[in-house]
């Protein structure tokens, strides 16, 4: 455990020392639990906090705007944790559909590394739940596609034979007539754990069916992704045959817009820009315009209810994993925890309240003000069960209702 | 007259000797009248022609496939000369929306040197109409998109205050939040009668507000064009500021997908290529879900009424300005001429036909079966007023029809 640690500890100083404005990077792919990183600050004395509770948190806008925290978020994360012992005391996770990962998780480690707190978090990202899907589809052919490595992203989930539409497009000569007008330098093929490892040809590519496509991050090359995943999608997954039934679509969020940060850019345009829900809509639109067929898929990230209950099985493994934390009861068995109650905080209703309300029990939604929400009172749309200003604000609220 | 002759023949021959497959290249950029380029083929002797007809032909699929001559184009072409003086005899322009003006207009020449007929015609693109906004707009800032230099067939038409969507771009740092993502080379900025040239510093574009958008061809950078266009449209021409008026919005073309010719890729796709309709739908689809008001847009091209009362006017010109080649009556006046028939001669009933039909008269629709239409019969939802196998075919028609 003190060797996972060290090397992560070891990866942030080297970001973080890198550059004043450290290049553009795609989130870093680390989506496994941190439960087991360190057992060195278990607690032996144990607070008498009720175990049938955890709490969701959203990251732009409630705990971090930019590299910056906001709203009181250290005071906050250092209060689900016990002062003396240093041990989780409130099981939590952070629930994000674009936010940059690497950002809470280096925010993360420095609060709970000054106060010598126990590093015991999870940070769920839109494309957690694809991992779901990988006892169906382990050893078909899938389509990654985004910026970054969307195909390591796949094959750390467990995907056998995933290919990104880089390469998969170029398995196929003429398939995007505006290539010769991109001066694209040719990219270096990631080696994971994929097709391009066991792959000996494009022959062999293209005459295997595409089985499903997974939009794990924004697509950079739209005017190409488009017209090759309508080609897969037409045909059944054999692009430049004959029309065929749709292979499974997925797409890790449908956020239309995002705020860029200037952490991630020097000089972050002022409005939002638009995101992985722009992309949904222009490919929809076009499919249904030569299809006979409606384009069929699958969104994933909030307010998709099926990541409610997805964070609310990692909190539960969470508290399960961690016997010596102080979360589990003292006579610990294998019965599943069940939770009475699970806070949702976030400043989005449209994503954030409107996921927990579709989700139901034991969701409860907190709004904070210091994100997209601006408001007076509650959302019209969707309103919160209560209304905060900060994310402080939130964790007291819940401290006081639930250990009262 | 004779200058322009060579140095168009010699431009052209340098472009066929460059290679076996030449590299691909945006269409050549000459929307201008062939009229004057010869007077030396002038016929003395006139053949006994009427006056009151004229053609406008599709290229691909009627006239070319690829680049290699179809349905007996060469043949049909000659007829519109005379024989023995080598004048032109019928007034022709082609038109066409996407198809390769550079293929048309060598192979015209081909034709027409071998014979030794004068090089008496026109191609008509779908920007073709931009022209006629000139006046309204010549000083005004406008952005134009598209692959190769979309600035440059602005200018060309006389605006003077025209910049290409990449320059534009490069005004408002972190208006593409994937930029660092594409590994673009960076492209040189065109000179051409431009903002380029009188631009003294970005600062200045930035506060200038944009009146007008030309989409002249395929967009290359569809998410970055997407936004910037959302951007200057929301804004009424000042991304980053409040909501204002939709500035204009042209498109050269609506042609939803086209199928590419081998003479411009090596390889090309079985099946047909996304093309500007595409891109339309796109950025009208995502536009209408952030903005108040839907997209606002004129298409010109096929099937827009309006480029084929463009077609009969500048045949109309034609007619007038080539007092010698026959076409004009012997004692040449300043009358206006006027056309009762005017054949559109295509391959696509959702195109040429149904633009034919829009038009009304005097245009007479004829659809060939050497390209995208294969049917027996004639086409349901747009049928043609004739329907024949071979532009070869259309022109024996029209000359029995008009001349017996």
């Amino acid at each position: 455990m003190g060797f996972q640690y060290r090397t992560l500890a070891k990866a942030v100083r080297r970001r973080t020392a890198s550059s004043i404005s450290p290049p553009p990077q795609p989130p870093l792919v680390l989506s496994r639990s941190f439960a087991h990183l360190s057992s060195e600050f278990a607690g032996k004395r144990r607070a008498p906090y009720p175990r049938n509770f955890g709490i969701a948190f959203d990251i732009d806008g409630v705990i971090l705007r930019s590299e910056s925290p906001i709203g009181g978020s250290p005071q906050a994360l250092k209060r689900l944790y016990d002062e003396e012992s240093g041990a989780l005391r409130i099981p939590y996770v952070f629930l994000t559909n674009v936010g940059c990962m690497f950002l809470a998780v280096k925010w993360a480690l420095m609060v709970l590394l000054t106060s010598n707190f126990s590093l015991i978090f999870q940070v769920l990202q839109g494309h957690t739940p694809f991992k779901n899907l990988v006892q169906r589809l382990e050893n078909e052919l899938v389509v990654a596609v985004g910026k970054g490595e969307p195909a390591a992203v796949l094959s750390e989930y467990g995907f056998k034979k995933v290919v990104s539409i880089d390469e998969y497009a170029s398995c196929f000569p003429g398939i995007d007539p505006l290539a010769p007008y991109k001066n694209w330098e040719v990219k270096q093929v990631p080696k994971h754990n994929g097709v391009s490892e066991a792959r000996t040809s494009t022959d062999n590519i293209c005459s295997q069916r595409v089985q499903a496509v997974f939009v794990v991050s924004d697509s950079i090359d739209w005017s190409r992704d488009i017209q090759v995943l309508c080609d897969i999608l037409r045909t059944g997954g054999l692009p430049g045959r004959e029309i065929g039934h749709q292979p499974q679509l997925y797409f890790a969020h449908d956020d239309l817009a995002y705020q860029v940060s200037n952490f991630t850019f020097k000089a972050a345009f002022p409005s939002e820009r638009f995101g992985l829900g722009a992309f949904r809509i222009a490919l929809e639109s076009i499919f249904n315009r030569i299809h006979h067929d409606p384009l069929s898929y699958t969104c994933y990230g909030k307010p998709n209810p099926f990541v409610f209950k997805n964070a609310e099985a990692v909190l539960k493994q969470l508290v399960s994993s961690c016997p010596d934390s102080g979360l589990a009861p003292d006579n610990a068995s294998t019965a599943v925890h069940n939770f009475e109650r699970l806070y949702m905080v976030g400043d989005n209703p449209d994503v954030d309240i409107k996921g927990a309300r579709q989700a139901g029990y034991p969701w409860f939604s907190i709004l904070t003000r210091t994100g997209v929400f601006k408001g007076t009172g509650n959302h019209d749309k969707f309103p919160a069960d209560l209304v905060v200003e900060t994310v402080e604000e939130a964790v007291d609220y819940i401290i006081r209702k639930e250990c009262s």
